[in-house]
């Protein structure tokens, strides 16, 4: 059974401006996934008449309306009232559930809000959607071929209750399990991608495939059926690492450091990094990993050629006979605080990050970058025409992926 | 006249959830700060009969639609043509966009792209707004009581041509010019600044405030009439300075970096900053600011014990008394690099970013920084309960702004 969707955000703080609804691409993205098409979005305040008019205005062609938003305890929050009524139920008082969110609460404050009340409230033609992060439940109203979700707004729960309660519900529709590999891929364009697989990927009918790029690389991802699982997921991996090979540096949703943590706690091998142009995003980005402390010893931030010479001993001669950005001195950095921190591995970066600085030899946008293992060393240079902030942005992801390639 | 908007995204690529749409999210703000209430926010897919029920399901309310997205060159970009034909006109080729269109694409490739010729077609019902960046113009048809804007989906683009076409419009509309003033708080949650200011408002009739909190602080917009403008402004400004003093840091949409920037090229100062727990963090906001080279000598990562000691010079036995994140030893971290880099201002930071670490005298999300300048020093601590990311950015501001309120 093919089926459609919409999904609608109902709040006044994002109409305000105030808010980016997250929610409406989140659920977008596990849709599509799922090989449900998402029809349209609609985002309308917390109104009773809007609330009717969404409903009213749902094509016909829709099969899952999902709401997020207007389920809190706040006084405006009428979405399941409104939608209660709207399919012919009424609101109906539940102290077991008022007894669980009181639970809920007790650790939070000691004087239990009177507006938490309201959420104990439940519809008397809708199923309970437990919600393992708040107090706010989910709702589900089946509506004759229609099935309508509703969801709290704060984006954790909202996942939270999509993940354990419809996700599930909705496999179940198509009547099998499916499943979704995801690969992650960097340093490798969308085009690129879909020359090396697109016509090979006709040999896999049994599976629909997303490409999802971004500034950090492309996600594949693949909806496989559960009648073909054991077939078809071996040889898909096979065909997408031959044609890909270590272009893929995950099969779940992480950053490219974390590959980098633990590779490096594997080998108990610890990093140190010099940075010029990325002027300290590549250190941010790893120590946005819990527990890299274990591997990430130092970062020198290496602005000025005067801290290349002091911090990481590259020499003056160097600086004016190469330049700062140039393949002689980045192998320097490297060496240098690798030398310098005691560290197994290190990476090294200097480029021109723009919009000043750039020449005619080296434009702005030109980076040179390094990686140091105990047994190996590997340059590169990449040319990034972006503005500032992106091409610090690419650059960092070249250079961690320069260096993931040297633990694979 | 009082003006409500709707705001419709057109985008195969967003409803594939290849794109989180950011345009509408801003054009809500540019609204509302405005006077014109959004009423409704819609994604529907580059599809005529979407498009068709997209205007056919406008509320009665709406005086205003932005469309946005489906102006390009390619086969798929729909909207313009199906926009033209709802209101009666037709498509009129114009050999003067025409020459403008290649104009504006020669320096980027010899071959005209075929395609963009279909952008140089215009309706007969529509006045053209003219794109500064690009080659797809904005248009704007008047149905009857009703404005409809077309603009295109590149986000530059689309704030170009809003900018210098549709706001000027809009304000006129109200009969007069308005002006928006802008300040950036951080450091102060919203709640404490409704307590200190939203009292003395009230004295304020003639104006409309709207507050945006972020992470990062808490932005106020003010839109004041014309007529009120010289008699509101200078006191306006005095009762916010009067209340919120320092907590404001900019007048514009700047982040916190870039008036550190200025205000150390004013002094011909120069900064060097040493990190713990923001793990290069502060280094990486400082250059994001172009032409920060000038003042930003060096950034030390000192993520390890070891690398306190050997690159700010603190001793083994501070660190062992005091612990890495106490005042004794931020004190210690910031005239260390201060000293070593030979800059006139420093900055230092140490904390326990989590999630583990924490301990019952120092939990996780305790925070330590200094700030210096040639003739102050300052330290602060504290204590932030996010996640490791956001206590990341949290102290990353915080500490960007301690040095800050010491330059002012």
């Amino acid at each position: 059974m093919k089926m459609v969707a919409e999904i609608i955000t109902v709040g006044d703080e994002i109409l305000a401006g105030s808010i980016l609804d997250t929610n409406a691409h989140w659920l977008t993205q596990e849709l599509v996934t799922l090989n449900i098409p998402v029809l349209r979005r609609h985002t309308i305040s917390d109104d009773k008449e809007e609330i009717v008019y969404a409903l009213n205005t749902l094509s016909e062609k829709t099969d899952i309306v999902i709401f997020t938003g207007g389920l809190g305890p706040t006084r405006d929050d009428i979405t399941k009232k409104t939608i209660t009524e709207y399919f012919g139920g009424k609101l109906i008082f539940s102290e077991s559930l008022y007894a669980e969110i009181k639970e809920k609460l007790s650790h939070r404050s000691k004087n239990f809000p009177i507006s938490n009340r309201e959420q104990a409230f439940i519809p008397d033609n809708a199923i309970l959607l437990s919600n393992p992060l708040g107090t706010a439940a989910g709702l589900f109203f089946q509506d004759k071929n229609r099935e309508i979700y509703l969801l709290p707004g704060v984006p954790e729960e909202m996942k939270a209750i999509f993940n354990t309660a419809i996700r599930p519900r909705l496999l179940q529709k198509f009547g099998e399990k499916n499943k979704v590999l995801v690969f992650k891929t960097t340093g490798i364009m969308e085009s690129e991608i879909v020359d090396r697989i697109d016509e090979g990927l006709q040999n896999f009918s049994e599976i629909k495939v997303g490409y999802y790029p971004s500034v950090l690389g492309v996600t594949l991802k693949f909806l496989i059926k559960e009648k073909d699982i054991l077939n078809v997921e071996p040889r898909l991996k096979e065909f997408l690492y031959h044609h890909l090979g270590d272009d893929i540096y995950a099969e779940e949703d992480i950053d490219i450091s974390e590959v980098i943590a633990r590779e490096l706690k594997n080998r108990e091998w610890t990093l140190s990094v010099a940075e010029s142009c990325t002027g300290g995003l590549i250190s941010h980005r790893l120590t946005e990993i819990p527990g890299i402390s274990a591997v990430f010893r130092e970062g020198i931030v290496s602005y000025s050629n005067e801290a290349k010479m002091r911090l990481l001993g590259i020499s003056e001669e160097m600086l004016k006979r190469y330049g700062a950005v140039s393949e002689k001195t980045v192998i320097d950095m490297a060496r240098g605080v690798r030398e310098r921190a005691g560290t197994d591995t290190a990476i090294s970066i200097s480029g021109i990050a723009g919009p000043e600085g750039g020449t005619p030899e080296k434009p702005v946008g030109t980076v040179w970058m390094c990686a140091i293992t105990p047994n190996q060393e590997k340059t590169c240079c990449i040319f990034f025409n972006k503005n500032r902030s992106l091409n610090k942005l690419y650059a960092s992801q070249a250079a961690l992926n320069l260096l993931r390639k040297l633990l694979i």
